[in-house]
């Protein structure tokens, strides 16, 4: 493991990397390369969608990933497809990543002009696996800490069979490009004075109140989440 | 475009299709391939995530799709790479689309108990594009009335440059898998007592209310948004 994950500067950090694949063909004026604006979207979502190729057919599954510096990290079971990297003989050489949200349904006078508001990163990259288990024990906690502040310390430790049998695997965040679609439709000059209703519905995900298992005892305090998670 | 979509008898659907790459290898107690419940993912879910080799590199873009009878539908402009079809000479010569809800996140005592909530559908298949306008037409109806059903007809309609420049294309549901997980945590029976809260935090979506442009008059309805859309 290579050790350059260290925390960009805020201040100045460098834009994503424009290439071939990040270049955004359809809706440019949609396009950004702000890695503030990257980072936040990862920092907030718990779910991405990691696509690779399978015994040569593209596959897409949905997993959960955290962020630490430059680095996007994702685990699963260590003999998962999508977590063994390229040096275990598996074959995965190249991942592409999205993560989206969805923030909320545009309504045109057309359905022509209908859209959705969102916020789109897909990123590229060779996945890395994290083979010291004292590193992996290090990475999922910030994992968990990602989502649940402060919870990794009040858990019973992981084991070492454990650790031997969870993989974390994580890419450079650089060649990467995020699409946002925000604000009001945007209607043919024409087609304004058309009668039906045009205007957004907004969008957000809501955690519901913790419900607890039947050994949890009235003492025991309630997870709080992540702030700002969705 | 052939006329296989009609309508499955919903007493006796056929179950997915079990095949190399849908087999679940993972969690097979968490595997489906109960076509109804993946219907219902489809209606009721308005983005999915559509991964596709484009110059012999992966990609996966977000998109919204439809359902009618057994194929699943997404759009596009018709020069998008995700909506040509591979008799365009473009060479998309299958995909593999998922569809997932994050229903909850799962606290148990220990971090590798610890899981999410969630329902989330596979599909691969060789897009069909739809090349014939009037065809395209009613497709997009379906696709508007699905999200807000009556609108379509209240629109202004759609032009032939608007038809000419989207692009329709689809899979059956046919080699696809469906992965579920639910309910509280499940700890080892030694951890039971570990004094950490331990449970089920539930997640949904919400829609907000409806906000209209500036050019809406009093008189205009706000939207109905089709039922249990998320």
């Amino acid at each position: 493991m290579s050790d350059e994950s260290v925390m960009s500067d805020q201040n100045s950090m460098p834009d994503l990397k424009v290439t071939g694949r990040t270049k955004i063909k359809r809706g440019a004026n949609r396009a950004s390369f702000d890695r503030k604006a990257a980072y936040a979207l990862i920092d907030h979502s718990v779910v991405c969608h990691l696509a690779h190729l399978v015994e040569g057919h593209v596959v897409v599954t949905p997993t959960c990933h955290w962020r630490e510096g430059d680095h996007l990290y994702w685990h699963g079971h260590r003999l998962a497809r999508n977590v063994v990297s390229p040096g275990q003989g598996r074959g995965n050489t190249e991942v592409s990543i999205n993560i989206c949200a969805l923030d909320g349904l545009v309504l045109a006078r057309s359905a022509f002009h209908h859209s959705v508001n969102y916020r789109s990163l897909t990123l590229f990259g060779i996945p890395e696996e994290i083979t010291n288990d004292e590193q992996k024990a290090l990475h999922l906690e910030r994992f968990v800490d990602k989502l649940y502040p402060g919870r990794w310390a009040q858990l019973r430790p992981m084991t070492r069979q454990e650790l031997a049998a969870t993989g974390v695997s994580r890419i450079p965040i650089n060649e990467a490009s995020l699409k946002v679609r925000s604000g009001m439709p945007v209607d043919d000059e024409a087609d304004l004075d058309w009668p039906a209703w045009a205007g957004v519905v907004p969008r957000e995900s809501i955690w519901g109140k913790a419900l607890p298992d039947s050994h949890v005892t009235k003492e025991q305090e309630r997870p709080v989440l992540g702030e700002g998670l969705f």
